[in-house]
């Protein structure tokens, strides 16, 4: 028999490379509790503590999962605290648990809840529950029992999704002068920075794409213009790396649809001395 | 049918993350003896060769693991030698295979063996077996055909259990003046301070416990001093993290029930320039 | 039943740590096309762009997994180029995923090709195709398509593998002097230097080995010498890094064959100021 789509977790924290066996005894856990179920990693590996980037990774990466998959979010800086856990079900049917800290917030924003409710329940928790990893004691046991088949409501009472924690991210988008004031949701292993400048989606071969919900068009062979520390910068907007020359940098539409910079075969978060959260002003050409 | 539990093995290696493909080709010499097992990571990027941090990782994951599964740990500074390579099994179901290098130590302490042999037998062995990766064509399929149902003594004769290596850290404790000499087990990703001193286990809602097999109380609200290269630091002792504020230095019971020094949203380590092994002195305010 | 050895799936990647979530958009990508199948990971720590170290990666890993086992390969500089992406399946049941850039070199060398196409039929693929990542959008679907058993010519047209790309590696070997110039095919984490000296793998217990299509002899106790930013190296030949005192600078023959240079519980690269793709000389003492 296939296995159920239910019996998918996957788990996002920012226990990195050192966290291992975090991640380790989190799967112990659920497995103990449930031998079928198949655990897949997005990534341990985020910036500690960074919501806006655990927000980012989760909401470009959850869509291509089956339905019925469980997100397991650890990224939580305020364990011990008095912040709540909460679970959620969309009615696309992907499931979330982890901390009300704004990591779901581009959940809440692109999704619609089929039910949200505040984590409660100790009868599925694993006593003793520390006070520092709330992953291991409460979040994954948690995960466990929902692809069991445990409903939402067993876990705890009922919250409204307006009343959940979220964060927003500075954007400011001027039509007429075409400049943009954004900021950085994330740097990869390549120092590919994506913004948070959402492009359309619909397929159209690279050569040319909207700044979503504006007329802003970004045109193969005009660029973006960037001034950072009295330095400016002019990024032709290209199609896709190998167009560029190695070392220039290139802004262009990333595999998730946001304006990315790339500094080709190069580190443009490097280059450019950008990090995560860091707020930056962009002018398109005319 | 539910997949059986002797079916899990969980790997635990110092490769690192420059070493992913030596894990992996472990992972395929598995699958290869028993495609219906089921691989889990513990770590990989434990430090290099460091017995006494992969005996931590080990000692503090494997009993969240579901009974039967097989632990195959691979932290081998001496592979091509004539240290020994063993297996065990606890009464308490859990399997364990590696190097006689002590990496065992906590097992053996905490444990009751049912029964432990020397891997011998070179029919269960991948040949042709190299002098630098007895993981790969030794340990990984014992582990293996471990996990098809081979009983223990197929592989080898039986070994004392106090034959086997073992390593002691350094631990003093006065109970009168509540001073302790102790050492660092391990360091996070985060620079969290995991120390030897063990902490009562039971379920005291974080603001009180005991040292272990002690009367020495760590109590909410008082605090450890610490002397470190002629600097003086004091940790107050908290429940969670988030009740220091940003960039102080704390001391609390960590998850996995040992004392533990963290500086909230920083990097203890560094502050304090601890790394694994370091032997250290504290002592509690009265 | 036991799971069917097509189902099994193993990702080569260069995605690095703060890539992990672009491997797991993949492995959902899988999952949402064959629930069945098992994914594993090969690494994605390659150094980034690096042909020559994921041909290497690839080439000493593939053989231990399960025959029927599918490698989608994404080290892609080109990608959104003009560059090719084919599937190979060989003689011995093997099946390769990827860029046609010269990843496979050591495949098509080593290995009977049964089938070799070019992949274009979009019908496997997962729109829309972003221009950046035909990891997730081509190559995964492919791999994923084909352990449901979908048949090779169904991804497109044939190809002839001598039409493939291939890279070659600098070794030039001089059996009279014994000198030999070779390049670095991998450092991993520990330092290790592997070579692209390929020694005879006979069981040898490790006290002597040939260098591979020639009549010279790698014996314990003679010696390799080094010139190195005119520094003088001599490193004597060792069956195992046991075998050596800490610091010493060793030669061996690595896992998978390969000469190794290592410096025992040290780092050998950093200390030569050797990495991947470097050419150097040797000499072996008479």
């Amino acid at each position: 028999m296939s296995p159920s789509r239910k019996n998918l977790i996957a788990l996002l924290t920012d226990f990195g490379p050192r966290g291992q066996h975090y991640v380790a005894s989190m799967k112990g856990t659920i497995l103990s509790i449930n031998l079928d179920c198949r655990i897949l990693d997005i990534s341990h590996n985020l910036t500690s503590y960074s919501i806006i980037e655990g927000a980012y990774l989760l909401s470009t990466t959850y869509q291509y999962f089956p339905r019925g998959t469980i997100f397991v979010v650890v990224v939580d800086p305020g364990v011990g605290s008095t912040r709540e856990i909460v679970a959620l079900k969309t009615k696309s049917e992907f499931y979330f648990v982890g901390p009300d800290n704004g990591v779901f917030t581009p959940i809440l924003e692109g999704e619609e809840l089929e039910k949200c409710i505040r984590v409660e329940n100790v009868k599925y928790f694993k006593e003793p529950i520390s006070n520092t990893f709330h992953g291991r004691d409460i979040m994954a046991p948690v995960g466990a029992h929902l692809s069991k088949g445990v409903s939402l409501a067993k876990f705890g009472p009922a919250v409204a999704p307006k009343d959940l924690t979220t964060h927003s991210l500075t954007l400011e988008i001027k039509s007429e002068t075409k400049e943009i004031t954004c900021c950085v949701q994330f740097v990869d292993s390549f120092g590919n920075i994506t913004t948070n400048v959402a492009l359309d989606s619909s397929y159209s071969f690279g050569d040319f794409t909207h700044i979503r919900g504006t007329n802003i068009l970004l045109k193969e062979g005009s660029s973006v213009e960037m001034i950072k520390d009295n330095q400016e910068y002019s990024a032709p907007i290209v199609s896709h790396f190998a167009e560029a020359s190695k070392g220039t940098l290139v802004a262009l539409r990333g595999s998730n649809n946001f304006l990315e910079f790339s500094l080709n075969q190069g580190n443009a978060a490097e280059y450019l001395g950008l990090t995560v959260g860091d707020v930056f002003n962009i002018q398109l050409s005319e």
